[in-house]
């Protein structure tokens, strides 16, 4: 947790002061799935709970999982260590992480009428999750910044429809044979999810972010009503609950519909994937919205000549607007520390 | 292969006036991978040969299998049915299709020293893929066109990496890692593949597709390098050897780098997929060049209203340009049949 003085003179973290807006010195930087697999201490703290969802609602290993990178590398911000699946855990479909496959749902597909739990439910299930927030907040230097997050409706409705990942086909499927039920899913994930969200900003949370992770390949109209009016609905059900903390959004792989996300979704940050050209990105933000992203991740397992080119890439390519440097997507297991060593060392000394 | 009359008198086959530019009084269709699985009679066929690349390499097989839907529906265009791993096949990299898990090849990643054989072999092993394309020909009413295709050089040489598809990642990553050998193994393909479409040309395909299907996730730079430049050179080198039939890619998965694309390939179609919003693609496109796409498949399984809705809102996004109506990604096996007619009906009628 080396953090500059400068950070500390300022007094808000520079994360923040990207996300309202401001050009900072260097762009902060965090990792999508910082604390992970390619940490060998992450590895070995895994062990001490059976099942991925044991780990995640036990506060001191979620907590130490959160803290995990922040020793290792100087990075401007924290983010909880949970998942997108305990929303609909919570709302009692039967999640389970089977070794090797992924995480598996009971798919509601399969099922003639949907049932489900009052939304409140999930809150009240998820009560570890914010004790974890709380506990990492007191322990976390105040130069960073703490994010708390949780997966977009549609993201989370995919699972629940299809039961797992994989391809998104039978979800899309449903959303034209169901279009009633479906919406009405994101409906209820909207309230869920905003609940959740508010009660981790409750406990701490300085920012959050929201994760559309399968925002791609839905034509433009489908993408639409399930991707943009989701995600609006949930950001502004947050600010009429008086969450004022920075709301950074990201759409994965919407390409060229960010422009129709942007355009619907007042968050103060958008988060792009490796695909999305720095200058497309800027046409399609909203007047002062930070940037995040978007470096390869396969750059942390290459490293290198190709490392160095892609990080002076995505630096320029979001020169002068608020930038978040990030990865397009998550840290891979097979990052190689010393190429996230030199990654964090080339955008912190980018001042 | 019921045609109308019109069709008949004008000369040109429709799809082929659409690809060299002209608005036709309503948009040709064809189907990608329209002989396929969702048809019993191609699932009955298909037992007549062992494995998949027997029946394509099977020129009575390969002809029967391209007809059978033109039998069922007035469409505007065949396609030859093969593969685009014959290619890398041809190239001794040992193909084969294992049952439920899609392709295999001896992954290139795990050789220190790449070795090919000369890319003139594709063409001396593939001469049962020309003699089908012959016998197609012949058997086609002259109004429907016959398309002969490839794989596009990095969706082959992805292929061919990993030795197989699911994640790109580690081809990715060989292309940070291995630049040289993998800017070679590209030009290999650049040059196989003119080799390739030219004979299927020279055996009676009056146009072309190069089918990109991994386009997606490449940071923006990359996808230059290993997507836009071979696929310039595909086509160049088409052109410098006289080949003078219009040419389709299909960079799938492109979002917004469609615009990087369309600026760097002179192709005179673009193909398109699901998620590609008509208006971003008319903006990216080159004067004069025809659109084709981009029906969501899943569609052609859903039915009733949501199809049809599907189809207006394309016919209406394409509306005013060349458009060649396709789906935006190929169709599934559960596609129904009478969803199929009904959306050739509803093209065909569109007048």
């Amino acid at each position: 947790m080396s953090l500059s003085k400068k950070d500390g003179e300022t007094g808000t973290p520079r994360y923040l002061r990207a996300l309202n807006g401001e050009v900072t010195d260097r762009p902060p930087i965090w990792i999508m799935r910082q604390a992970g697999r390619y940490l060998p201490e992450y590895r070995e703290l895994r062990t001490r709970a059976k099942t991925f969802l044991d780990f995640c609602y036990a506060p001191a290993l979620a907590v130490e999982a959160t803290l995990q990178p922040l020793r290792r590398f100087p990075l401007d911000a924290a983010i909880l260590f949970s998942d997108i699946l305990v929303v609909p855990d919570a709302l009692g479909r039967n999640v389970r992480f089977v070794e090797g496959e992924g995480p598996r749902l009971d798919p509601l597909i399969e099922e003639t009428t949907w049932r489900f739990e009052d939304p409140a439910r999930v809150v009240q299930r998820l009560t570890p999750v914010y004790e974890a927030v709380e506990r990492i907040r007191a322990a976390l230097d105040p130069s960073v910044a703490l994010i708390g997050f949780a997966g977009a409706p549609w993201t989370v409705a995919t699972y629940m429809l299809q039961g797992e990942g994989g391809e998104k086909d039978r979800a899309r499927r449903a959303a034209y044979q169901r279009p009633a039920d479906v919406d009405a899913l994101l409906d209820l994930l909207v309230e869920a999810t905003a609940q959740h969200l508010a009660a981790q900003v409750a406990a701490g949370a300085q920012a959050v972010q929201i994760f559309e992770s399968w925002a791609e390949g839905l034509p433009p109209a489908l993408f639409h009503r399930v991707v943009s009016e989701p995600n609006r609905k949930l950001v502004e059900t947050l600010r009429a609950r008086n969450v004022t903390v920075p709301i950074v959004c990201f759409p994965r792989g919407a390409g060229a519909l960010l422009r129709d996300f942007a355009e619907a979704v007042p968050c103060n940050g958008l988060g792009l994937d490796t695909a999305v050209p720095p200058a497309f990105a800027r046409a399609a933000a909203r007047p002062g919205q930070a940037l995040q992203g978007n470096l390869d991740p396969q750059l942390l397992v290459a490293g290198g000549a190709a490392l160095e080119k892609g990080v002076r890439d995505v630096l320029a390519g979001f020169a002068g607007s608020p930038h978040v440097f990030n990865l397009g997507h998550g840290i891979t297991p097979e990052a190689k520390i010393e190429n996230v060593e030199t990654l964090v060392r080339l955008v912190t000394s980018a001042a």
